[in-house]
């Protein structure tokens, strides 16, 4: 190691122990040790819904138990079935919509959907083995005013002290993200549709 | 129904018409049906490695091959490990890293770790079997110069055709946005940590 290694060395090594002073004081300040989450993913990019199966994966490797309901048929696919069914003692998945409401066309038959799959929802919620709870698509159902806003985020704020939700879709309410925990927005930078290439199996269904 | 209602059922109808044709253009505008897409996950919220662990799950559910090098250890745990576990036979997983970057303090180390954890990469990318690859953190390693910038996005350019590759981690560089075909920033709207609450057991790790 010649002289100006060891230089860009130690600069390196005295940044790296700022930056770990900084890591652990901010750890350090968290005082609340546990509490369940109200988790948002929104935004118009890609990765909303495929977070929320990773959280579902990851919680399944920790042996919980989980609940699925879509509010839109078709924006899980093949793949994901088929993973969960790997797991048949720790999954309960209820698809209840009929599809993007711009393929059905008819109102009362979506807020019909809309109102079975919440009915699902608090049929998961009331079940305790149950320790993280996916709505997929739900933001859709809330922003068409499917389902009455101020009773479902009501609903969400005071579920059971030890259940995680994860709600995904584009246009989340105001109302759910004030009352969400922790809210990720997926933006869209660069997607392959503007080149011309359809979506693709095995990545995107 | 009263005439209230058949008006707003109409009006609802008529606008999802419209969209139903905006959405059936987009899709017939694509004209290229196959292409291994290099997807980056990148921003400072959460979701990134999550989003690329869905991935890994949804293409499991097809029946693929996947790959995973993992540069900065400890960004994935338990939750991910054990599901994974499920399906030693589809899942090739090396986790090359020493931890996060400001936790060694030593810069000699973690260019070595990114040198071998580039070596699995190149195995990976030779092995025909695997469909999906997963270079996970990588984006630290290329912000920190612990590999040749250049010389990482020619070989993720000119891979094989039917490899996908998601590559995460913040501040991607802009040579490799430009080498990808999708790109989503994960950006934090709102996170518990501002709220003094520790990270959560089976939700984030």
């Amino acid at each position: 190691m010649n002289e100006q290694d060891t230089e860009a060395e130690r600069r390196h090594r005295e940044k790296m122990v700022k930056r770990k002073a900084v890591q652990d004081a901010e750890v350090a300040s968290k005082t609340i040790a546990q509490k369940a989450l109200l988790i948002v993913h929104t935004g118009p990019g890609k990765g909303k819904s495929t977070a929320a199966f990773g959280l579902i994966m990851r919680a399944i490797g920790h042996d919980w138990h989980v609940g699925i309901v879509q509010f839109i048929k078709g924006a899980w696919a093949t793949g994901e079935r088929r993973t969960l069914d790997h797991f048949p003692d720790q999954v309960r998945w209820h698809t209840m919509g009929e599809g993007f409401t711009w393929e059905t066309q008819d109102r009362a038959r979506d807020v019909a959907a809309a109102e079975a799959a919440w009915g699902k929802v608090l049929e998961l919620m009331a079940d305790p083995t149950i320790r993280l709870l996916v709505l997929d698509e739900l933001n859709i159902a809330l922003r068409y005013d499917y389902l009455p806003l101020a009773e479902v985020v009501e609903t969400l704020k005071t579920r059971r002290s030890d259940l995680h939700v994860v709600v995904t879709g584009r246009n989340a309410k105001p109302e759910l993200i004030e009352a969400a925990d922790l809210v990720t927005e997926m933006v869209a930078v660069k997607h392959h549709f503007g080149a011309g290439v359809k979506a693709q199996e095995g990545i995107e269904f």
